[in-house]
């Protein structure tokens, strides 16, 4: 293939109880790209729209992940006669908290990997992506990458060796994302984490981990629903998002199964069973953000069991 | 049914990864308990046999548990006419860390539940189960007593309210099971632990334990593998067992799955596929403590996918 446009869907990490470990992908709200064959050999970005970032490959998310790749490819394989020229379209803001950078990362690894003819498979990918992931957040971390690149709700079970599982799921379930149009620093955000928890609330964490990977097995929805609990990094995390417990209050009276920070925040989520209960509780964490003064977005979306992919 | 015999099986809790939430059923160890309809009301144990335990209701465990059950029949159904007297033949030595006091308590409440009529399921059981377990540990917990019960593997998701899960896994799983013949006490094996754990292990622990359900649903050995990994407790505990990691490492060497402490120990445990590696793990397991001076048993089981059941 020497030219195509893909779509490197968002993300919602850690989902309550598994907090650097679970991801799950959305389907309505993602990035485009598209990547071309260029005689000139190496990377090249060649247009970004919808956000001011580098075009410098190795100061830019998806330049560093494309290299990655590419050289990569170059000691497993073959040298490459030609060059990939690399449009970015951002449609995930920045800093939202649903995977904005890891869209760039996998979305840039999946499309090279197509133009190199497919040498990868997508779970081979996230290890090239976590290098651009490095650029954005400053530490190799899966949690959104591998979500994007495999779909539906996916697990890092560990990082020595990096091993990643997509877990089996139920078709019925939707997600809701507000996205209050706030910055939180990734600094802030790290600062107010504990080095240390309790043992007691460890084992509430695994308890309601272990629930969730077996409610999405059993397509058990009061199981998944019990499980998506946060003792630890929630009540820690919320103060830095403006109305948090009255919009997850909102979701939850409403019929979501569960909700709470999307990623490190500001993006807050609701996963629900069905689109219409899915509307209901997208509605009524609209009225209740709509009280603040704060500008938002909200998406509904399908989880995505499919990942990035060609369009 | 007015007569009936059981068998109580041994259990092996926490499975490394899966601290006070995991835990699985054996079928080659376990007790017997006999229960008869007798005209006089009440609970009585009539006879104990390979453990010296008290006959008074009170202080026993499978007295408290059959208790338990009967006056919360009477309170939701009708008052019984007849009483239930109890045989105790222990075969699980106390003290062993395989639930010997899990298979009492969960004896006791299936036996009173068939002699009833069933008005309870297995699950139900679990609750009137963790009474008796308080006599014997102080505290009513249920990762012992729900693998007895419900056979196989199980997560005790969270207590409040209690919510136990069945674990589908594949059913060529074997355990080898190494009980040295020494004595740790409760308190000491509590005394060991911390109370405060790094945020960093407790991620890697609760990754494992999401590998761990994630492999069983897959029946996915390499997966389930690399998850049987207890990066908080093990660390703390095994100096209480002579010679630990000399015999996991044989284990592991000789083709087990993964190794560890069996629930508070002092038993050592080793996952195994299939039945000729689990005979190897344990001549492996056995030659190493061979060489102390501690006497020994060993077993090797199926896990056990029924769990008590009328023999």
């Amino acid at each position: 293939m020497s030219n195509i446009k893909i779509f490197c869907p968002a993300t919602i990490a850690n989902l309550n109880c598994g907090f650097d470990v679970m991801g799950l992908c959305l389907e309505t709200i993602g990035d485009e790209m598209i990547f071309r064959k260029s005689p000139t050999k190496g990377i090249k970005i060649t247009k970004i729209t919808g956000a001011e970032l580098p075009f410098e490959i190795d100061k830019n998310v998806a330049g560093v992940a494309a290299l990655a790749i590419l050289n990569n490819y170059e000691k497993d394989f073959n040298p490459v006669s030609f060059g990939i020229e690399i449009e970015i379209h951002k449609k995930i803001k920045t800093g939202s908290g649903i995977g904005s950078s890891a869209a760039s990362a996998a979305g840039a690894v999946f499309g090279v990997n197509e133009i190199l003819g497919k040498p990868y498979s997508k779970s081979e990918l996230v290890h090239f992506a976590m290098k651009g992931e490095a650029i954005a957040s400053g530490s190799e971390h899966a949690d959104n990458v591998t979500p994007c690149l495999l779909g539906g709700f996916t697990l890092v079970r560990g990082y020595d060796p990096l091993d990643i599982i997509k877990i089996e799921s139920p078709n019925e379930l939707f997600a809701v994302v507000l996205h209050p149009h706030i910055e939180i620093k990734t600094s802030d955000a790290r600062a107010v984490l504990e080095p240390m928890i309790s043992l007691k609330n460890a084992i509430k964490q695994w308890g309601n981990l272990g629930g969730l990977i077996a409610g999405l097995y059993m397509k058990d929805y009061e199981i998944i629903s019990r499980s998506l609990e946060d003792v630890i990094i929630e009540p820690l995390r919320k103060g830095l998002i403006p109305n948090f417990d009255k919009v997850k209050n909102s979701a939850l009276k409403n019929g979501a199964l569960g909700a709470g920070i999307s990623g490190a925040g500001p993006s807050i989520f609701a996963l629900c069973k069905g689109s219409s209960i899915a509307k209901n509780v997208a509605k009524a964490m609209e009225n209740t953000y709509l009280k603040t003064n704060i500008p938002f977005d909200i998406h509904i979306s399908k989880v995505n069991d499919e990942g990035v992919k060609i369009i």
